[in-house]
């Protein structure tokens, strides 16, 4: 398998996707383009409709959304283990990582992704609602499953919220202490750590995911 | 079951889940609610954790998203063949239904359903590459399975897409002629026929979903 992923420093819906290899230990290939350089868009005309990241090829199986792949993987090779396997909090985990999916829009354009930063911004209502929805789903699991993931065991909707961990510590938003809780475990986990060793070795600057002032 | 949903006429994320129960004539019990009225959001607080349409409930499982209640819908009562059977044709009709679910912002800001109306609109740079995209995967598609929906037998796919093609009726936009078979399939289908004339019924306005002028 080969996954297309861009830069780790900010490329969220790819951390997404890449999660469920790392967390399952999945062999893939990984190749990391340059987000918004024309090598970047040219590796990926011949391979995905969209052009966009991540992309999973997988022999004659292409899949270009991080949702889809996700599925995906979980299918094939993880006999469904990355969704919870009663029925109503499967149910509930869909709706969560969906919610994600096409949500949030706020929070994703004012707080984008930037691992390697320390910013301050100020923030729209929408963000701040997109904020507290977070903390109030978080916090909700976190006291349904205490010392857990979002349902206990790791699921694809840890996957979709990882990246959300992150943006709360490079802004530096503060939450409450069961949502805190749940940021700290993801950001300690082991399935994450590789992805902010590489991060941490990126130098270029993307100018458009770039926000807020230093502090 | 109990599925709440929005004004017919224009509440598209709503059809989209509604289709799986008209296309495979499952019971549901439909409440439909009038898009930012007080009694919408009083409705919906106790029920779903967004407070939006459509929300699905089934005894005590909640489904607060189209694409969580399609899928669920799948598993539970379908047995799985809402997807392509084949794992390739699966991963790829996912991949269309969630480019649906997170993307094309500039169709459905610039072209809000609106299935009563007749309208002509100017459409962004943006809208305009959403449109021959849609327009590309309807065209692929037909070309791989002519005379049939997107994969052949229906699909999620299909309730995911079907919005659109009662968009571009609205709005009067050309297709190729193969996305316009694709979209008469659609607009002709037994199953989309009750949610249309139940919209015919409907006599309010919604100003924030009300684009273009009269043609």
């Amino acid at each position: 398998m080969h996954l297309y992923i861009a830069n780790q420093n900010y490329s969220s819906w790819s951390l997404r996707a890449w999660l469920i290899f790392s967390h399952y230990q999945l062999d893939v290939e990984v190749t990391k383009l340059k987000l918004f350089t024309t090598d970047f868009y040219q590796s990926l005309e011949t391979i995905s409709p969209t052009a966009k990241v991540p992309t999973l090829v997988d022999q004659q199986v292409t899949v270009w959304d991080s949702f889809a792949i996700l599925e995906y993987i979980n299918e094939q090779y993880l006999q469904g283990q990355a969704w919870p396997s009663d029925v109503g909090e499967r149910a509930r985990a869909r709706a969560l990582a969906a919610e994600m999916h096409s949500g949030f829009m706020n929070l994703r354009n004012e707080l984008p992704m930037n691992i390697r930063a320390r910013r301050k911004v100020e923030l729209s209502e929408g963000a701040l609602q997109d904020i507290a929805r977070i903390d109030a789903i978080w916090s909700e699991q976190a006291n349904q499953y205490p010392d857990g993931w979002l349902f206990g065991e790791w699921s694809i909707a840890d996957a979709m919220y990882a990246p959300v961990a992150l943006r709360f510590q490079t802004y530096g938003i503060t939450l409450s202490q069961a949502a805190q809780k749940y940021q700290q475990r993801v950001l300690t986990s082991d399935s994450l750590q590789p992805w902010l060793h590489e991060a941490s070795l990126e130098t270029d600057i993307v100018i458009e995911d770039e926000a807020g002032v230093e502090v």
